[in-house]
């Protein structure tokens, strides 16, 4: 029997308007378990850029929250320090979307085309794309791909929305319009991406899309 | 083709320490409509018990949070308070799991067999039955179906934990052993429930028993 994968879920949060989507994290951890692969979560230990009242849609004042903590909701509590994180120990990482990614892995939903990746995530993608290890993003996450490894025109999906596509596109990758329940995958740098709830509308095709990208993820890691 | 089922999900917070268990939760959501089912999630706006630390698995201090809010992270705001539910609008009714439940929909947590059921809560379960339409209760959830229904003898599980099903007897209910993929069908007062993270150990088995939950309370409510 094929030794167990190890694959990484990076987390930005808990929530859709200022973390992880969750219902994307939990299909992904779903896919993993069915497919036989091991969960190691992880989330930077930072402050949140800020917390969003999912009921108002609207910031709430005043209120704090750290990554770490709250992306432990969605794992349970088994969830590391990004910073502890090395690519020798994973076969493949998943970031799952959520406005969390724009605003507390990257800082895209601020900066747009001149956004930022927070250093321990940069880190990390720069370190599994030496060691030629595959990565899935999902959602909003490919901007993350697209900014670090625009360089090598890696190839993604975020459905079909033109502005993102065209930040995509400003730092040298390239953008694939795609349906909600299909995937992209770019073979040569191990870049497999879906475009979940940019598109939704709802969790049954999300889930699709991402049992597609987890099959795909794995199987370039064997 | 039959119309839709309209099926409520009670939401407890968001996180299994303090809310809901939002891997079962998200297993209920993908369930239901990937079986055709209409959600209409609703929690009570109500403050939590407390906030739980989900990385050190302590209370963290000072912090408050509302139960509604919290619950509305999980599905994308599309949430009403439990309050402007009634059964009249529904086919069905799912409680999923977590510590919330036994926290913030009921005082069994703190009160063990002498718990109480939060008002909105009980309105519901009790309207439900007289309409004679099914529910579905996961994990710790059954502690309040067997309160609310232990002097009609309702039968359920909560895996195999003997402590809790010590409680559910007292109060006149039926407890029935079963495993994490399994379910307990009560035919005649049309009640469901499976252990999930009573048990665990992790995602897919617990997906799996929710996903016969989901079909067995359906094909009731059809």
């Amino acid at each position: 029997m094929a030794p167990q994968k190890r694959v990484g879920v990076v987390l930005s949060g808990c929530g859709f308007l200022d973390g992880a989507e969750i219902q994307e994290a939990v299909c992904t951890l779903l896919s993993l378990d069915r497919r036989g692969a091991a969960v190691v979560a992880a989330a930077p230990d930072v402050e949140q850029l800020h917390v969003v009242d999912h009921v108002r849609g609207a910031p709430a004042e005043g209120e704090r929250r750290r990554v770490l903590q709250e992306s432990a909701r969605i794992v349970r509590g088994k969830i590391v320090d990004l910073a502890r994180v090395r690519a020798t120990d994973l076969d493949a990482v998943v970031f799952p979307g959520g406005f969390g990614v724009a605003k507390n892995l990257c800082s895209f939903a601020v900066d747009g085309r001149n956004m930022k990746v927070v250093p321990e995530v940069e880190r990390l993608v720069r370190e599994l794309r030496a060691e030629r290890k595959p990565m899935g993003f999902i959602c909003i996450a490919p901007v993350i791909a697209a900014r670090l490894l625009g360089d090598e025109g890696v190839k993604v999906t975020i459905g079909d929305d033109a502005e993102t596509a065209a930040a995509i596109t400003s730092w040298g990758a390239r953008h694939v319009d795609r349906r909600v329940d299909e995937i992209v995958v770019d073979e040569r740098l191990k870049v497999v991406s879906t475009p979940a709830y940019m598109l939704g509308p709802w969790i049954a095709p999300v889930a699709t899309g991402i049992d597609k990208l987890i099959a795909a993820l794995l199987e370039l890691a064997s």
